[in-house]
């Protein structure tokens, strides 16, 4: 008998996750596969913010997971075994394959890892949702146009890094938000932006202020919460405001909007969002691009990477309280 | 010596506008006009929710008031005087024009009134400002088709009721928010609406939930808070919400944002506004089109006129706690 671990929902979080929400338990896994199915074996679970509001009972543009239910989460891994005449054994996919060691899978909505284009981590970051998250974020809602100024909160992660990068490819200048003089630094230095405020040690208005002298044209929105009513309060005439996520409000039993809202009406600006999901069939396109700018040295990536199955709620939380330096990830 | 009466600001309000952040003062006018100036006998001014944040000091879209300054409001009057060739003796016009019985004016940003499109007080309102700041905003910002839904709050000023009377001429079906039954029968009975919520009285976004059955494709929102968030939690796919003012906050010293802001994620829409003053060059196109629908009694007109300039303050107090009951007007 073949068996499977998985990491299962035990109750729904009320405010901050925590890691009795969650247990680790073993599942048989059947002998042969049903007709049309594929059975991956995975090497990689993407650890993303999205996955708070996953666990919620509610349906919002997806399912919340139920109890007992895998974990969903984007993962990584290699077809072991094929009844699908569309995957063949040794190729690498990934999808929403969930926080397992093996996702026994019918196929849909699952993307081909092309390895010549980066290794199988990266699809789970720069070249998978994440990656595709910041480029039709920034440029099917942002409209970037070169001298543009692009400032990003939740500027560190794997998103923030990619809208950025994608912004200086366009031309435009660009300033992160972050916390902490370490990943402000990786941000500058590493990461090609113009300059990068410190929210945990910085007034982030009166910082915005001082580095977007021209106003902000495209504020891509991660966190919610004060740092976007600081960045509504300095927007540019006709400022786009692409809400990617809230992290800042995701674990709040009491969320609050900002504030500031009305400033769009004064900056003749637009607020929208991106739901990466709809851009399903056309991820080639950002990962033809994304893939060139890679290949030529014009991006860069950085991963943060645990180990182990059973750590999937510790390093989950890493993520709410900002630990991670990088695309966070558990390789299994 | 010739004497004007005017209404001038005391002191910048803080939280709700009060009596006596204004006085009445009486001051001379010169005997002769400087060159390229007009005298206007101000007939009627008009009470508009965006007087309150003109009373702060700071500067939006417009320099706020300042102490000593005439209030600033949209007036309309007979020129009675002119040194400047653009304007005749008897022509009416409006603008901004200030609380006060005369206008000292350079002519610029004037509007000359058709009063064979209606009676003066009218181009304060449904041909005016207001009128024009419904038209630009539905049709402009919010782009209605016919079959959508539009929710309107505030809707039984001015503003929400040309609007809601514009949707019903483009094939929409129209649902008001408003305080209390009589407003509401007012909009279902006369106004043409098709269904009509009155917030003092139901939950509102059950009430939503129950006349936009299709959801909501556009909201038109002059109220903000609790209001804005109910309408945001019924969004329809690709709905456009159209910030036209926050009436809610603008007295309050503690304003706060819209907690399901990120609701138009999931709805793949845009959150914008109106400024109606962008929209000045193209007023004209606006009027005609207002001015056929009520020639062919197609539109409706509901006035609420006080008598008496130094009643400025008292009868601006009942804008703001919802006592008025059709667009707000000053007769002198």
């Amino acid at each position: 008998m073949r068996s499977n671990s998985q990491i299962v929902l035990v109750s729904h979080p009320q405010g901050m996750v925590k890691k009795s929400d969650m247990t680790l338990q073993t599942t048989p896994l059947p002998h042969h596969l049903p007709e049309g199915h594929i059975l991956v074996e995975i090497a990689y679970i993407s650890l993303d913010p999205a996955i708070r509001g996953w666990l919620n009972p509610g349906t919002t543009y997806i399912k919340g997971v139920q109890i007992g239910e895998v974990v969903r989460t984007f993962s990584a891994g290699k077809v072991i075994e094929s009844q699908n005449p569309n995957y063949q054994t040794g190729e690498y996919v990934w999808g929403l394959l969930g926080a397992q060691q093996y996702a026994l899978h019918d196929g849909q909505g699952l993307v081909k890892a092309d390895l010549s284009k980066g290794p199988l981590s990266w699809h789970l970051g720069i070249l998978g949702m994440p990656g595709m998250t910041a480029y039709f974020g920034l440029l099917e809602k942002g409209q970037p146009k070169a001298g543009e100024t692009v400032l990003i909160s939740g500027a560190a992660g794997i998103v923030g890094t990619t809208v950025g990068q994608i912004a200086k490819r366009k031309g435009c200048r660009v300033v992160g938000i972050a916390g902490g003089a370490a990943k402000c630094q990786f941000l500058t230095e590493q990461m090609g932006f113009d300059a990068a405020i410190d929210y945990k040690n910085e007034d982030v208005l009166a910082a915005i202020q001082r580095t977007c002298p021209n106003k902000v044209d495209i504020f891509y929105d991660n966190v919610g919460g004060d740092i976007l009513d600081a960045a509504l309060a300095h927007l540019a005439l006709g400022a786009r405001v692409v809400l990617c996520g809230s992290i800042s409000q995701y674990n709040s039993t009491d969320p609050r909007g900002p504030k500031n809202y009305m400033k769009i009406v004064t900056a003749r600006g637009y607020i929208t969002g991106i739901i990466v999901f709809d851009y399903i069939n056309r991820y080639a396109e950002g990962m033809a691009d994304i893939g060139q700018w890679l290949a030529a040295g014009q991006m860069a990536v950085q991963e943060d990477i645990d180990e182990g199955l059973e750590n999937f709620p510790s390093t989950l939380l890493k993520l709410y309280t900002g630990e991670n330096f990088g695309k966070l990830l558990l390789k299994i």
